[in-house]
């Protein structure tokens, strides 16, 4: 199965060096154990590099980020450990806690990536996962884009040539756990998962058992509905990319550099699916990032369309603004 | 707020009748109280007919059907009410309580609505229902289409020139109880809303309350993503309709009695989003219907879309199929 994915994904086979991201649980070290078995096996050629970060949110991470070096040795695979204070970045920037470990492990990931030249990072995330996301999703109000949970292969962060790859979303948590007992090999089970303050925890613990007992197969159906909102998803942004093209107004088309200004008529005339999306597109663009970026903005902005009066601006976070003039719509920076 | 609703909706606002769908819970006795209400204000002049369905499953229905009647005749409105044993029908059709409840129903609104010359059938659901429907459709493992939910207005049935309405999918159903209670009007419980068997209910009373301890603004955020999955699926079924024109064969056109031929590798270049949409329709066109049509019979009939290999065939429920021959697939009907 992690064969058939690999070739559908069109990972390279052989000399090359791809990141394996290690947190010692099932998922993860089941993903390095596989590896290592088609390496064993002459299915797979390229070289495994174990990347472990160590967040240090808890007294055990120092003891776990040992573990999975000592795994990693055992086997046969260089390992690199990073760590890391999160609780005090995010206490400084008054950030979200899970938010503030993810960029940091992140940024590790690159690091790494970077340094042994590789152009993937795998991650062990399971359809349990993108289960999980999905809910979480669809609970902080996410609509079309967002229900379509992770992707199987992305850029690891904006404008980075490095992908992340989640080669075992097809695979259930629970499959990994038992092949890491069929390959006799412990697996670290994270304390943070028995603390339900986090919003993960309680889907996985309370959310997900009470919607299984409507349908059986509900992790099933929520990460096959997920991949068919990110087929749907393709087509839309595709959509509203020609859109955007169309929209934008030819006298100002030519200088790369600037933010186009648009056409109000093409853009009242499209369908509503369609210009949200393009609206969204070309404020994140000039912005230069999506961050605060909320429906509430984009809902203004798309009421600036309605009526023939100019002269109306909607601020954005950040400073920066729209403006409807006439029959056009510009955007100002900050 | 109904008022801006139906002007949004483009309701007509005098000389007709329209059929308001009165159960007597709180929802449907207010949306009738607030269209007397309109009407007393002289701000909508449309009679009013309503219609309740007594579905015979409980021992107090005909009770609930009298207290509908004398409710409607208390306010000056004629009543219609029909009668059926859903039961029974639902034993001998071996099917689903549920469905076959729901059908009698709608079979009787249509002909309530035509003897009474009426264009439009109102229904008061609410933004709790909607949220309900959406995680029952998500649970169910329904994708883009069905996350949309309910829809402000639809033909009541196949081919039907009825309109089913719900003007009130912004309220949510604590509203229309205070509003009940503003009015000085009681409105009946249905005792089924006790019973946990039904996944409606369960979700109401479990799921809900479970995801709103995530976020306390569930129900309307569930109601906006399933708006927005609405817009989406428009865009998505006008791109596919394209398709399935680009796909249809030419020497085949021109005959509109039978089922067009389609060329594979139109089908085959297109993205998945939109291939399975537009095959999903044609065969639903070519069968009559959709019924029992199935994501694994969409994927069978989209493997045929693979290889060269001609001479492969996907059996579809009720004995039609789909054939591929060559360049070319054809619909064979049972």
């Amino acid at each position: 199965m992690l064969l058939a994915e690999w070739r559908k994904l069109k990972l390279p086979i052989a000399d090359e060096t791809v990141i394996v991201a290690v947190s010692g649980g099932a998922d993860s070290t089941g993903l390095l154990l596989a590896l290592d078995e088609l390496r064993s096996a002459h299915k797979l050629a390229v070289n495994l590099c174990v990347a472990h970060f160590d967040h240090g949110l808890r007294e055990s991470s120092r003891k776990d980020a040992r573990w999975v070096a000592e795994l990693a040795e055992k086997l046969g695979y260089e390992c690199v450990v990073g760590h890391s204070k999160v609780a005090e970045i995010a206490l400084e920037n008054a950030d979200n806690l899970e938010q503030a470990a993810r960029d940091a492990r992140y940024k590790f990931l690159e690091r790494t990536a970077k340094r042994k030249s590789a152009n993937y990072v795998l991650t062990g995330h399971t359809m349990d996962d993108q289960a999980e996301t999905v809910l979480l999703r669809l609970m902080r109000g996410s609509a079309g884009a967002g229900l379509g949970g992770m992707e199987l292969l992305r850029p690891l962060g904006k404008n980075s040539g490095i992908k992340l790859v989640r080669p075992l979303l097809w695979a259930r948590r629970s499959e990994t756990e038992n092949y890491c007992r069929l390959r006799k090999t412990e697996f670290l089970r994270d304390e943070m998962n028995a603390d339900e303050s986090f919003a993960r925890v309680k889907v996985r613990q309370q959310l997900l058992p009470l919607m299984q007992s409507f349908n059986n197969k509900i992790v099933e159906a929520l990460s096959r509905t997920a991949s068919q909102l990110r087929e749907d998803a393709a087509v839309l942004l595709n959509d509203s990319d020609a859109l955007l093209k169309r929209a934008a107004v030819l006298d100002h088309v030519g200088d790369e550099t600037r933010t186009p200004v648009l056409d109000v008529k093409v853009l009242a005339a499209a369908p509503p699916a369609l210009r949200r999306r393009a609206l969204r597109q070309w404020i994140s663009e000039a912005r230069g990032s999506s961050r605060r970026l909320e429906m509430v903005h984009l809902l203004a902005v798309e009421n600036l369309l309605e009526g023939t009066a100019g002269g109306r601006v909607v601020e954005l976070p950040g400073g920066s603004r729209v403006r409807r003039k006439r029959n056009r719509l510009e955007f100002e920076t900050a």
